[in-house]
């Protein structure tokens, strides 16, 4: 092992004393006054809550399956119980990535509406920098925990070929635990934001006309812990595990070059295996020096301060990416009778990090606010509920058209430069700004919960309308991420894929035989079947929310009376803090159950997570063992095509009903007519994004997840087929 | 070739000889009073219009194809320019078996409404003869045109192998013009159809308050030509499609026993390939048969009428194929160190008999009137549309579990009991009995336009509840008919997948090949964005409809006079013939301008088919030449997969809330609470019910051949790969 292998690790630690700092620094901010501080309370409360009680059945999982794990590898020659190790640090780090993001999403959320009191530029500081702190976080742990798993493995199998297929088998342990946790954290937080979002909108705001984020309202704590708990908790073990499977699925297929590298002088035999490790190491530190540029002048875009933090990060990483590569590995070699050069790897690094971005661009436009698909759907709206729900679906499926083509192209252009690896590489690249890609995305549900702070506490609008504009920047910039995440995510599932294969040792998957064909039609559907169990999960949690707020507004004295006040003013303002809202303050009417609400979507996100989470580990557990390792490999082909394809479609229908529903609400034209808030077309698109919810918070990321622990679990019991 | 050969043209003979019989037979029937004339030769001449533009545009497509493909086969020595003549046939075929079927329906619609008049069972007789003469029409055509082909060109190239190669390929052109022709017309009439609905609906139901078979609806008859234009053509020309690519993918597998049957004493050479000709030879008169068991007394249940017919000729079908499999096959073979049986064979026919029939009640399950998961969207519909629509949503998706496990199921057991061959024959089984199967279908829009008629004559209310007890019976045997439809589309597809192989002699398609996993992505997209492209076309064509149909309410004087007429009755009893109507009618005011609806879903429905159809011929020869052979494979494997999921999971969720709002109507109950028509549920219920329409009648059914039309095109440009 080569000494700059020793240097890993402490790139790693530089994320996290990155994440510390800020964490620190967050802390630090204003918190605002008594009652904002009161209502960011509860909020942490909720949110540790959920944490705590989720975790709390993920132990019990992990535990069993590191035991299995172990003991099944205790017999296996290939292999060694450690995977049961690898497992629970997996699972532990993603755990980890989770608590960080929610701790000081939950810390920066106040923060930034007392700073957005100040100005816009204040706001946009906090919420990016408490966003940073868990981007960092991710690529900290994930760098860390690989290179010391890697660094202590090959001290304990050794280095030669036979050492590092050991060392390797038993690191995707900590992919799969990652992936594991990974996919119960975005089911059950998907299911918890919706049913809470499902709550507060249909009673609170429908049925008693009172905003969503009204203190009146008994689910709007349980609707902004939803926001921390979906967005950034699932989205950080999300991005985690992508991270961590596209690295390990490149270092399995790297590891086919060790006998070719050992023949040339001056190059480490394990350069292919520590590649990714590299890249992504150094990415830490662009993406620290990324934020660093991340700021807007009073009366400037937050978009173009976000971008330019982004596009340096990129940049910068770029051509490290080249001097890496160049460096590592030889010019050129040969394995099995194919040619491989530096430049082709680095090219598949290019390949891979433009096609996420075009992948970004297209989902933009398929769901940006005023593009031309979205601008249709608000056209249908005029129609009615139906039209615009078809008009909807129809640009989803549409919407999978080019970035298709373009995965497409990378495999097959990615694979023309360097093989598999390449591909497994373009991954790599894909996700190489991880750090600061994350810290973007994690700072739009923070400038979220800032609004909702800023609603509930009663502070003058324009903080909301500042909170809001930071918001909607979020929103553009998500998309390229969802872009990221897609195109990372079937680049990955494919390298595990081909780490499949190559552990399983088999050299075909022909598709031609019926075992394949039939482990592809499998395969298909479980995307679906996925898709369909979370989406009734969150109808029925979202159920017993609506009973619950409804037997609030039943039950509790207080809260009908203040409804009485809130009703008896005909003239109030709504979506703002208003007189009729102080006198209820001041008659001490606002007795509204939070935390019960808080308690029912815990409860129930995290019992409706377990059957879909179980379904994905034991649906290729099954066919592996009962089918054999070729129908394995008809079902990994099978769920990630139909996962990609139904993924897109549903993140960018969702995504489109929800512009589409935006555009309305500040007055759109249809053939000349102005649409207004509760108009016949809004109420339309009302229920577009009603259905868009699930699609794009809960069942279509959730596919992302799904995909790869599919192929993560398929590769960890190859061994053993 | 064997003496037994010649038989088999007099076998499609007899079909198209009952048919000629029951459409005079039909057409001898009383067809009512004047008025019922006059509505029923409205229908008719909208029809035949129809007919006649869409068979100009294709006759310009099908021509310049033909020309294409005896051009690029006239240099290629395994091929033949008879190809192109093969395609006309195949082109005309189907496009007569579309013909016939409208012809006999619209007939049989009037005929129906005055055999109502008497009673149910006559009622039933006459939309059942009228749905028989359709079905024999399509096998007879089927059997017929491919067996005629099959003597001729094996006069021509001989029936040695060599010779039967060249008979095969060139025979595929016949499959190619079925599926294009089925594709268009397919799409074309689910555009047509939902346009008209939706004009019919949503105009002069909604916005005028008119029923929707009113005679002052101006879309009322481009809505009953719809029914036929959609529903009767467009599924004779898709099962037609089904038939014969079945059958061809049989025979085309059937060549390779060959060599192993001419070394067996008594048997044919050609036994394996005429096989599938000869079962559905004798399906046509097990069908036959089975029509003379369809009855109903005076009473009794018109489903078991229509089970009785169908039960018969399935069970004599089965042992008549036990008979013909034992009598034309070795008992035992082998083939490349495989043994086949011919005991093996009928084991295969009798899976795709059975796996059809599951996934028939499948469907049933999750589209049934009353059935749990339906029952699910009825309870979803109480909270609003957009729980409807994520409930229906969720059926659908989870209503793909069963069938591909079944499909599975019977690609490996069907495999393993006849090798590839063996699924060939099992869609050959599945499809056997597509006469009678194919009578139950048309049976269907049949009652249907009769109780439309009823309604638009004025007849007393107790005959449109005759029609409509016919109607839903027919809706139930319907989802079984459409498990058939997909059950046997993908198995098709899978033979053809097959046979494209072995002409383009490739013996491995491996998924692990960068260049075939990009074809898996792309054949996986198709269906999508397939989808999304006849969702749209709708949409744009109802657009059309809409804006007409407010014109003529606007411009039309007598029709304006009307509604004051209607609009002033506050009392009128709505969905029933009334004293305010014949006010109307007596003041001579019933002026709408039905041509011009007719012609404007015409136009619209002609024009909009054209993208989508074209994209699906071009997709496989654009990959195919500049991918190659592999990457189509992939393509093909994709298409098929995904084509099935999305059919599945489309076509069901549009049958599950259709039959949620027909749940609501009747007065279902939530909670205790019964439900009404008009209720926010019901109105929920009915966007859902709009929502799945496209679903279930455009681009469901039309994914059925899409996937079919994609292989057979791969087929035919296989040899030139």
């Amino acid at each position: 092992m080569s000494t700059a292998t020793y240097l890993l690790p402490f790139l790693g630690v530089i994320g996290l004393i990155y994440t510390a700092y800020r964490v620190f620094w967050v802390k630090f901010q204003d918190d605002g006054n008594k009652r904002m501080r009161k209502i960011a309370e509860n909020i942490f409360e909720g949110a540790m809550a959920f944490l705590k009680a989720e975790y709390k059945i993920l132990a019990i999982f992990v535990a069993s399956v590191a035991i299995l794990l172990s003991v099944m590898n205790a017999r296996e020659e290939s292999s060694s119980p450690l995977i049961g190790i690898s497992f629970i640090l997996g699972a532990i780090c993603s755990g980890a990535a989770g608590s960080i993001g929610m701790y000081v999403a939950t810390k920066a959320n106040v923060r930034t509406t007392q700073a957005s009191r100040i100005g816009l530029p204040e706001g946009l500081r906090v919420a990016f920098m408490g966003g940073s702190a868990m981007g960092m976080g991710v690529v900290g742990l994930g760098v860390l925990g690989l290179s010391i798993l890697f660094i202590i493995y090959g001290k304990h199998f050794g280095t030669d070929a036979a050492g590092m297929e050991k060392v390797i088998t038993v690191i995707t342990g900590f992919s799969f635990g990652a992936s594991s946790v990974a996919l119960f954290a975005r089911v059950g937080g998907g299911i918890y934001t919706k049913a809470a979002d499902v709550g507060a909108d249909l009673v609170g705001k429908v049925e008693q006309g009172i905003p969503e984020d009204h203190p009146l309202n008994p689910a709007t704590i349980a609707d902004n812990v939803g926001d921390n708990v979906g967005d950034v908790a699932g989205m950080g073990a999300d991005l985690f595990e992508s991270y961590v499977g596209s690295i390990i699925g490149t270092m399995v297929l790297g590891a086919g070059f060790m006998a070719a590298f050992g023949e040339v002088e001056g190059i480490s035999p394990l350069a292919a295996v520590t590649l990714p490790l590299f890249l992504a190491g150094f990415g830490i530190l662009t993406s620290i020096l990324g934020t660093f540029f991340v700021r807007v002048k009073s009366g400037g875009d937050p978009k173009s301060g976000l971008n330019k933090g982004e596009f340096t990060a990129a940049g910068v990483m770029l051509i490290a990416s080249y001097f890496i590569i160049r460096g590592m590995l030889p010019a050129e070699w040969v394995v099995d009778g194919k040619n491989y050069t530096s430049m082709g790897v680095f090219g598949a690094t290019l390949i891979g990090l433009f096609s996420g971005l075009a992948i970004g661009l297209i989902t933009e436009h398929f769901t940006g606010f005023g593009t031309k698909p979205v601008k249709s759907i608000v056209d249908q709206s005029v129609t009615g509920a139906a039209t615009n729900i078809i008009a909807g679906l129809g640009v989803g499926m549409l919407s999978t058209l080019f970035p298709i083509l373009i995965i497409a192209a990378a495999i097959i252009f990615a694979h023309h430069f360097a093989g598999l690896y390449g591909i497994a590489i373009a991954a790599v690249g894909m996700l190489s700004n991880t750090g600061i890609q994350l810290a973007v995305d994690a700072y739009g549900p923070i400038a979220d919960n800032a609004g909702g702070i800023a609603e509930m506490a009663g502070l003058p609008p324009e903080v909301r309308e500042r909170t809001d504009t930071l918001d909607s920047v979020g929103n553009t910039t998500a998309a390229i991420g969802k872009g990221f995440a897609i195109g990372s995510a079937a680049l990955t599932a494919l390298a595990l894929f081909a780490a499949y294969m190559k552990t399983a040792n088999i050299d075909t998957i022909d598709i031609s035989q019926p075992i394949v064909m039939a482990g592809l039609f499998i395969g298909g559907m479980l995307p679906y079947v996925f898709s369909a169990l979370t989406m009734q999960a969150v109808g029925r949690a979202a159920n017993s929310m609506i009973e619950e707020v409804r037997r609030q507004f039943r039950e509790i004295p207080a809260l009908k009376e203040a409804l009485v006040v809130w009703n008896s003013n005909e003239d109030k303002p709504v979506d703002e803090w208003s007189e009729v809202d102080r006198k209820i303050y001041d008659k001490g009417l606002t007795k509204a159950e939070y935390r019960k609400c808080v308690d029912i979507s815990t409860k129930a996100s995290l019992k409706e997570m377990v059957i879909p989470g179980v379904l994905a580990i034991l649906a290729p557990i099954l066919v592996g063992f009962i089918g054999g390792p070729n129908m394995l490999g008809g079902l990994l082909a099978g769920v990630t095509v139909s996962g990609v394809l139904l993924a897109i479609f549903q993140s960018n229908a969702g995504g489109a009903w929800d512009n589409a529903k935006k555009m309305i609400e500040s007055g759109a034209e249809v053939n000349g007519v102005k649409l207004v808030k509760g108009s016949e077309a809004h109420k339309a698109a009302v229920v577009g994004d009603t259905v868009g919810d699930p699609f794009k918070d809960t069942s279509g990321p959730s596919l992302n997840i799904l995909l790869k622990l599919i192929s993560v679990t398929a590769l960890v019991i190859a061994a053993l087929l």
